[in-house]
């Protein structure tokens, strides 16, 4: 029953397959391009999704639900989106099935041939604003905050589980304003947002900035984004915040009367984040043996893994094991208590291994003479014999310590691999030999940005933001430039 | 500002539109059968689903989440499956689109033909059987115990919100089980759990039954339902419980090893309920006035309405709403505190009485002197001053209160509305002039059933469960019948 997984060393896009499928997260589907998400991999989603949730219905949004469907014409009607989008479109062109007279099974029936295509959602700008012109009149109607958990559909590929499905579950916020600051001031909130939890809960830094003009959502007048960095040195864009402007206002003619009763088209915001993050949690922390998953969102926090010596005082340590799993759980910690016969320890504790759950405790008979219990840490495998007595309280104090610990080696790995650079020689050696983010002077063109890209692969990430200024020369041009921005290879 | 409700007597079905889209929980979207469900609609969704997830959770389910997309050639693996589902799926055809070279603006591209087209889920059955053929070794693997929450699609010509859209939002759970009684006992459990959630939460009580064969799930051996009855007499059907037997097992090869090695068919179940709830709780319980929502699941429970004159003490009666509506929140409620100064009291009053609001508090200022508030109900409207002190306390019992009083007038009803007659003259009279149930005689065929449908557009809602043996004669046919079977008009 053990379960191989490929090491980084010697494959590393395998070695994420192995983790994701072996450690129960997401499988392939009969259908190409999507997954399916497994209960533990769900668990994990509604971990994240619900504290998600509550931030956000902090800061005063609520929650919708908009159709799955948008008619092509709504696509088409924001140049910029309908470009971004056209190439990666599920289309429905009928609406019903038949039994083919020819023999041939079921077939679409061609007669029922919709008079306008309709596109699956690839996100919901287009949906949502036609919506919204029914629904704002005057600034008394504004803001308007909303957000929508749902899933969208972007035909791909190539895929890879949650980092690049053709389906994935995200949330969309889309929010419209008086004003463009009132706007621009939402775009950051919830790029702040989105660092808080990905740095607080998912225990990943982030960099904070802005993406250039060539890497900015379809629509928006500005994107800003956190990125994170894995493992492999490659970086992930965790979460996006756009500032749409009047783009979309304009597109489907939405305006409201202000104070003074004048017309004006309205500003609108929109921000999202996916079941890609799993994808970034997984080849952030984890390692050859598995998931390493941090306390704040995994599905289980503690497993508790008695050790039988056949029926000797069985009954006596599942007693025993029951009462130390309800203290944890009256703590509000999410324990497992795991008596199943089928299976002998040492394969349970390369399970829980390979699942990341942050503590596993086993208790044997001598354990329970002595009353103590075995703690194993999951990120650092330190093992502790700790006494039962006060076990509920040492065990959240523990959960932070590896929380915290998870999120300290994350960002003294990442900080190791900012390198500065300032030659074209040393730009290309760094992303051959170490990989990360790359500091380093560009001369602020979509055509520069472009030739360094198709020499090395590797993209502007993101403009930081703070940046500080700084004379310099573009690494690829040498034309001059006043800041650095950061390069990375990217998924 | 008023928003004119059309009365019950007038227009029936003019009035549930009214309430639906006057009173925020949904609205007509730019996608012909699609709606869009309006913040204040998802906020009550949101506490009904929260409550069946933990009512789920309870009974040992997790969630999951399968692809959007069904395999046309998954869907006909099941025949009675694909023949109850073909005339109503939406289907993807194509996965891009293009710049029409004639200048026709943007169009599907013809060369980005799928291969095999996909159907937008209707049901979940096939995808997921065919997932579980995967999961599925050993008895050991069983019971598979998941829920999905997600969005489904079923073409529909003539839609009304919530109650019939092309696209909707639902559970689906799908149960995989070594025995047939064992998946029996699951398809009754969560007919149990159903019927407690409507029943105690929805305040609506529902008749639990069996389905004849004609209203059968498409690859059902047996579908268990709850029905439950409108005021204009007509039933609703609030969820269903299929007991699928071996066909989904059969259709996608999913067999197991029992404990004496022998290969053997999983057992199958599938349950559902839907955002159609919804509309059988708007029209089960309100009003000519609006909404009426029962408190264990209306967005607010409580909301604080000051009734200032001019600036008069203002801070004051401001500071006093705000402290009350803090205690409450502190007891559990679900309160909002109204000072929004754009609109005038007498509004606000009537804009929640629309929006079902279960409790409204009004203080003024003499009641400030006097340090009460008035109270009123909005299922009753009764009204009464009580004491600022032990608000608090007095609250949550008057909502619990306001949730039996609810269920109990709604039992009343339903129970007289269900006549028990015995000849054909009476049925057709009673449909005719009262509506309801009616507990009557059937010669137990299809062809009979089928008659009276077209007759009087009345079908049979369900062999309700537990029914006594009673010898009679069909009230169509005059054949021998060994039981009574509820007849309804339905939505």
């Amino acid at each position: 029953m053990s379960k191989e997984i490929t090491s980084r060393a010697q494959d590393y896009s395998q070695w994420y397959n192995d983790l994701v499928i072996k450690g129960s997260l997401a499988d392939h589907s009969g259908v190409k391009g999507c997954m399916v998400i497994k209960p533990y991999g769900f668990a994990l989603w509604e971990n994240m999704r619900d504290q998600l949730d509550r931030m956000f219905k902090d800061t005063g949004h609520v929650n919708a639900y908009f159709p799955l469907f948008i008619p092509k014409s709504f696509l088409s009607k924001e140049a910029a989106h309908v470009e971004g989008f056209a190439k990666e479109c599920a289309v429905v062109t009928h609406y019903r099935l038949k039994n083919d007279p020819n023999g041939g099974g079921v077939i679409v029936d061609p007669e029922a041939k919709l008079e306008e295509e309709l596109i699956v959602r690839p996100t919901s700008e287009t949906i949502i604003w036609n919506t919204y012109k029914g629904w704002i009149r005057s600034y008394r109607d504004l803001p308007l905050l909303i957000n929508q958990w749902a899933n969208v559909v972007r035909w791909e590929m190539r895929t890879r589980l949650f980092l690049r499905t053709a389906e994935f579950l995200w949330q969309e916020g889309h929010t419209a304003h008086a004003t463009a600051e009132e706007a621009i001031g939402e775009t950051r909130q919830m790029l702040d947002v989105y660092a808080t939890f990905v740095e607080e809960y998912m225990a990943l830094p982030v960099i904070r900035g802005v993406k250039t003009e060539s890497e900015r959502f379809a629509g928006a007048v500005d994107t800003y984004c956190i990125e994170a960095l894995m493992q492999d040195g490659k970086a992930l864009q965790a979460g996006t915040s756009h500032f749409l402007g009047q783009n979309f206002a304009k597109a489907f003619d939405v305006k409201f009367s202000d104070k003074d009763n004048k017309l004006e088209y309205v500003w609108a915001t929109s921000w999202g984040v996916s079941t890609r993050l799993i994808g970034g949690l997984v080849m952030a922390h984890s390692d050859d043996d598995g998931l390493i998953l941090p306390p704040r969102i995994a599905p289980h926090q503690v497993v508790i893994v008695p050790i039988y010596k056949g029926d000797e005082r069985k009954d006596e340590l599942d007693a025993k094991g029951r009462e130390l799993a309800a203290q944890l759980k009256k703590a509000g910690i999410r324990v497992k208590y795991d008596d199943n016969d089928n299976s002998r320890p040492g394969w349970k504790f390369a399970e829980y291994e390979l699942k990341g759950v942050p503590i596993r405790i086993a208790m044997g008979l001598r354990d329970l003479d002595n009353q103590v219990v075995e703690i194993a840490r999951r990120d650092t495998k330190e093992k502790a014999s700790i006494p039962m007595e006060g076990l509920a309280a040492h065990i959240p104090q523990l959960l932070e310590t590896i929380q915290q610990a998870m999120f300290d080696k994350a960002l003294a790995y990442r900080n190791q691999h900012i390198t500065r650079v300032d030659t074209w020689e040393e730009f290309e050696r760094t992303l051959a030999e170490k990989g990360g983010f790359i500091s380093a002077h560009w001369d602020g063109t979509a055509a520069t940005e472009e030739a360094i890209k198709e020499k090395t692969k590797a993209t502007i990430r993101c403009i930081p933001l703070n940046n500080p200024e700084e004379d310099g020369k573009c690494i690829l041009t040498g034309a001059p430039s006043r800041q650095r921005v950061l390069f990375a290879m990217a998924y």
